[in-house]
C-alpha cells in the first residue's frame, strides 16, 4: 500500500476503453511496492482518481524513472495537464467486482449489483480481463428476465439522457432498429425519411459495422457527416426532424459502448446482452416507440420461429417496464435485402428506391414501406392499417427524397458526385440451371468484408439474383468490386471455394419463416 | 486484407504475455486497412508470424508513422532485428476459436479441441479478452473429468519436459505440492532437503506469491537464487538432488503460466483449472511420484470434506492416467501453519526447524516431517509406515540442515546475514479471557500484505497464540510487521476493524475436518 507521487506524463497511446498506466522499471515505486506488469493500480492527481493496469516500461523515451504515463483515455479521464504531481497506489478491485464474482459462480444478481456493475464499467473501472469475464458469465448463466431489465436501467443510468419533451410535448418520440445480421438491409436510410416527412420526431443512431461490410453509420457517411457531437446531433433533429447519426459520439450509453468492444471479438451477442444494449439506446436517445425488426432465416441471428418469439418476448418485457412502446416486426431473413452489399452500393440501392428509380430493389422498397408503416402507427391520429398507404405516398409523391436530402444537407453533405463501385470486378456465375434456392448471408458478407468493405466505401457485392431467381448456368449471381489488387484476390478466392448460393429446384426453397414477411 | 510492409521497431513495453502492436495513426496502412485500436493483427517476418492486438499510437517518438511498433515479449517472439522489415494483415482469429466458443455455448470439448487451445494460448495467439473467456468459461460450465485429464495432457505437451532418467534410472523423482491458501505453510522447504538427503531426487519449482503474503519462491529468495535458467536448474538438482526454484523460468508449462495471468486477477480457481495447472507442472518437471497436501478448513481453499474427497479423486484420475503416483493427504487447513507470515519471517521458521532450535514451531515440523515420510515411502526400500520415522532421523540428525545449505550455496547464497523482521510494530492483543477458537486465514494474510509481504520480505505477521491456546486479556495475539509508516497504518487499520482472531470458550473450537491431521 505504498504510496508515492511522481510526474504525470501523457503517452500517445490509443488503449481504446482501457486505462493503461505506464511506470519505468527501474522507478524505485515499482520496486519497492512490488508493481508487476498488469497489476491494477490506482492513480490519483488533484482530487480525482482512476483505475488503470500497469505496463512496465524499460525505455526512457516513453517515460522517464520519475514519471507516471497514462494511455490517451486515462489521461483525458485524470484531467489535469501534463507534468501535474499524481500518486499511485496498488489498486483495490472496484467494488463490484464481488457481484461479477457471484455471477461468475452462476447466481442470480439483484438490481443493485447489475447498477453496481455498468457504473464501475461506465467509469472505465474495469480491465478488459474483468469485462471479458462479465460478458462470458452473462452469456453462460443466462440473464433472467428482471436481470435484462436492470441491466438495460443501469445502462441508461450510466449515460446522458436526450429529452424531446419541449419539441413533441406529449407525442411520441419514435426509432426503428434491426438486430443485425442480413447484409444490405439499409431499411433506416429510408424509414428515417418518410417518418419526419410525416413530422414525426425520429432521433435515430446507427453503429458502424464490426464485423458487418456496412453498418448504416458506414452508409450514410458516403452520403454525409455522421460523427455528430451531442449539441449538434439535438438541433439537427430539431430542424430536420429526423437524423442518421453515428450513436459512438453521443454517448448514449458508454457501458454498452465499452462492453461491445469485448463482445464483438468474442462473438458472443447473447439475447439479454441484445436487448440491454439496443434498449438503453433508445431509451437513453429519447425515443418513447419503437419498432423492431427481427430477421429470421438459416443463416440469420435468429434460425427458427421459437427462438425469435422467445426474443420478441423478452424485448417487450424490458421495453414495457421502461415505459417504452414496442412494436417487434419478424421478417424475412433468408437472404440480404436489395443488391449492393457495402456502403456505396447500399446508398446506390436506397437513392433508386427515395427517387423512384424503375430499377430500385422492390425488396428494399417493400420492406421500409412496411417498417415506416408500422412506426406512422403509432401516431395517435392514424388508423391502424393505414401506416402502410401513408409511407408509401410519401415516398411516391418525393417527400421522403426531400426529407432525405435536408437531412443530409443538415448533418453536413459530403461534396462532389456519389463515386462509382470499385472497378476491380469479379463475376460469380451459377454452375447449373435452376432457381437460386438459398444465399448465405455470412458467406455474402465475409467476401464483402474481404473485397474491403466497409473501410473501401467503393467496395463489396452487388446481387443480380435472389432467391426464387430462374438462373441457367453461366448466368452472373453477383458481381465483387474491390479496389485493391490483393483485395480482389482474397475475395475471389473465398467465392471461388464456396460462393454462398445455392441453385436447384424451385421445391428446394426454405420456407419463410416469418409468413408474409416483407409485404404489407 | 491489404498487406503491408513497415519498418519493424522494439517498443520496451512489458505487455507481460500479450502480445501488443503498435502502430501510428497517420500510417497510411491504419487508414487503408481500416485497423481499430484492439484490433487483431498477424505480423510477419522473415518466415515467422505472430498475433498482436492493435494499439494506435499519436506520438511519432514511439513509433513513427512507417514503422511497426512491437511490445518486448512480441519483439523477442518474433525474432528478427530491430528495423527489420515486417508485414501486417487483418489476422484471421486463431483456429481454436471456435472450440472456445462451443465452450462458452456449453458443449463438452473433445481431446483435439483442448489441445489445439493450449497451443494456441502457448502460443501468445489469444488475446487476454480470449484468455478471460476461456478461463470463466471452462470455471462455469465445470470441466468434466476427462477433459481436465485432456486439458493437463496438453498443458504437458505445450512446454519443456524434464528427463532424470539418467540420474535415477527407473527409480521414483519425487515432489511434493500444496494447493495453497494456508499462510505460513513452508513445508516445501523442509521436505526437500529431507527427502534430498535421503537421497530421493526432488527437483521441486514454486511459485511466488501473487494474493497471498508469501509463497516458497518469495521465501527461498531471501536465502538463495531462485529464478534459475533451465539449464542450471538441471545442474543444480543433478548435484544436490533437489532444488527450491521458482518455476517461471523454467518454461514447463507456458500455457499454464498465461492462463494464471488472467485467473489471478479473476480470482478464479476452479478445480479442474488446479489439477491441470499442478500436474502438468509436476509431469513437466519430470516427476514420477507426488504428495499432495489438501488442507481443510472453514478459511482454507477447500472448506469441507466432501468438497476435499471430490478433488482428491479429480487428482488421482487425471495422475493415474498420465502415470503419476500421487498420493494425497487431506491435512487441517483451519489456521496458519508456523508463527511467521512473510518471507523474513517464514525463513525464521523453517531454518529454527531445520536447526532443531528450542523455540521451531512444532506444527510446521510435524507437518513437514508427515509430508517428508509419505514421500520417503515412495521409495521401493521404505517399508509402509516408515517413512515418518526416517524422515525425522535426518532432520534431528541435522543432515537435512546440511542439504539445505548444499541447495542454497548450488543455486546462489544471498550475501550478508538474515535481514531482522522490519522494525515498525504493532501488537494486537486479546480483548478478553478465553481460547482461541478460529483464526481466520485469510483475513492474517490480507494483514500481512498490507503490512507489505511479500514485496517487502521483512514485513509481515508473527503468531504468538495459535488455535486452542489460552489467553487472558491483553495478551498479545499477534505483532505486525512493517518497514514503511504507509504499510503500517493500513496493516493496523485493518487489524483493528477485525484482526482475524476469535476468543472464546475451549467448547467453541471447530472440529478437525481432517482427523489426525497434522500428527502422524
Amino acid at each position: 500500500m505504498t504510496v508515492a507521487t511522481l510526474r504525470l506524463r501523457r503517452v500517445g497511446i490509443d488503449t481504446f476503453r482501457e486505462n493503461v498506466a505506464y511506470l519505468h522499471r527501474d522507478c524505485p515505486v515499482v520496486r519497492a511496492a512490488g508493481f508487476q506488469a498488469l497489476s491494477k493500480v490506482q492513480v490519483q492527481a488533484n482530487g480525482r482518481s482512476i483505475l488503470a493496469v500497469l505496463n512496465v516500461v524499460d525505455d526512457a523515451r516513453l517515460v522517464e524513472v520519475c514519471e507516471l504515463g497514462l494511455s490517451e483515455e486515462a489521461f483525458a479521464r485524470i484531467g489535469v495537464a501534463d507534468g501535474h504531481e499524481a500518486s499511485i497506489t496498488h489498486a483495490e478491485p472496484p467494488r463490484s467486482i464481488a457481484a461479477l464474482h457471484r455471477k461468475i459462480d452462476g447466481e442470480r444478481l439483484g438490481r443493485d449489483d447489475l447498477h453496481a456493475i455498468i457504473a464501475d464499467i461506465a467509469q472505465a473501472r474495469y480491465s478488459k480481463v474483468e469485462l471479458a469475464a462479465f460478458v462470458v458469465a452473462t452469456n453462460q448463466f443466462e440473464l433472467d428476465r428482471d436481470e435484462v431489465l436492470h441491466l438495460t436501467e443501469a445502462m441508461i443510468a450510466a449515460g446522458r439522457r436526450l429529452d424531446w419533451h419541449h419539441e413533441v410535448g406529449g407525442g411520441p418520440v419514435v426509432d426503428k432498429h434491426c438486430i443485425g445480421g442480413i447484409p444490405g438491409n439499409r431499411t433506416s436510410m429510408l424509414v428515417v425519411p418518410i417518418v419526419a416527412a410525416h413530422g414525426m420526431l425520429c432521433p435515430k443512431t446507427s453503429s458502424r459495422a464490426i464485423t458487418s461490410p456496412a453498418g448504416t453509420a458506414d452508409t450514410m457517411d458516403v452520403l454525409a457527416e455522421v460523427a455528430l457531437p451531442f449539441e449538434r446531433l439535438v438541433a439537427i433533429v430539431r430542424e430536420t426532424r429526423g437524423c442518421l447519426a453515428w450513436g459512438g459520439t453521443a454517448e448514449l450509453s458508454p457501458a454498452d459502448d465499452i462492453l461491445i468492444s469485448v463482445e464483438r471479438p468474442l462473438a458472443i451477442d447473447s439475447p439479454g446482452q441484445m436487448v440491454a444494449s439496443i434498449l438503453s439506446k433508445k431509451i437513453a436517445a429519447g425515443s418513447t416507440h419503437l419498432v423492431l425488426d427481427i430477421p429470421v432465416g438459416p443463416s440469420a441471428k435468429v434460425r427458427s420461429m421459437p427462438d425469435a418469439q422467445r426474443l420478441k418476448k423478452l424485448f417487450e418485457y424490458v421495453a414495457t417496464r421502461l415505459g417504452l412502446q414496442l412494436d417487434a416486426v419478424i421478417t424475412d431473413g433468408r437472404q440480404p435485402i436489395g443488391c449492393g452489399v457495402g456502403p456505396v452500393l447500399e446508398v446506390r440501392d436506397v437513392m433508386r428506391v427515395l427517387e423512384n428509380h424503375p430499377e430500385a430493389p422492390s425488396d428494399l422498397r417493400q420492406k421500409a414501406l412496411r417498417l415506416a408503416g408500422r412506426v406512422i402507427e403509432f401516431d395517435p391520429d392514424v388508423r391502424g392499417g393505414d401506416g402502410f398507404r401513408i409511407a408509401r405516398d410519401i415516398l411516391d409523391s418525393g417527400r421522403a427524397l426531400a426529407r432525405m436530402n435536408a437531412i443530409i444537407d443538415a448533418q453536413g453533405r459530403r461534396p462532389g458526385p456519389l463515386p462509382p463501385p470499385a472497378s476491380l470486378t469479379h463475376e460469380v456465375r451459377a454452375e447449373l440451371d435452376g432457381v437460386v434456392t438459398a444465399i448465405d448471408n455470412l458467406r455474402i458478407a465475409r467476401i464483402a468484408r474481404l473485397a474491403g468493405a466497409p473501410q473501401v466505401a467503393e467496395a463489396g457485392i452487388d446481387l443480380l439474383k435472389k432467391l426464387g431467381d430462374p438462373v441457367a448456368r453461366g448466368d452472373v449471381l453477383y458481381r465483387i468490386h474491390a479496389r485493391f489488387e490483393a483485395d480482389h484476390t482474397f475475395a475471389r478466392g473465398l467465392a471461388t471455394r464456396d460462393g454462398g448460393y445455392r441453385v436447384g429446384e424451385a421445391a428446394d426453397l426454405p420456407r419463410e419463416f416469418a409468413a408474409g414477411g416483407a409485404t404489407p
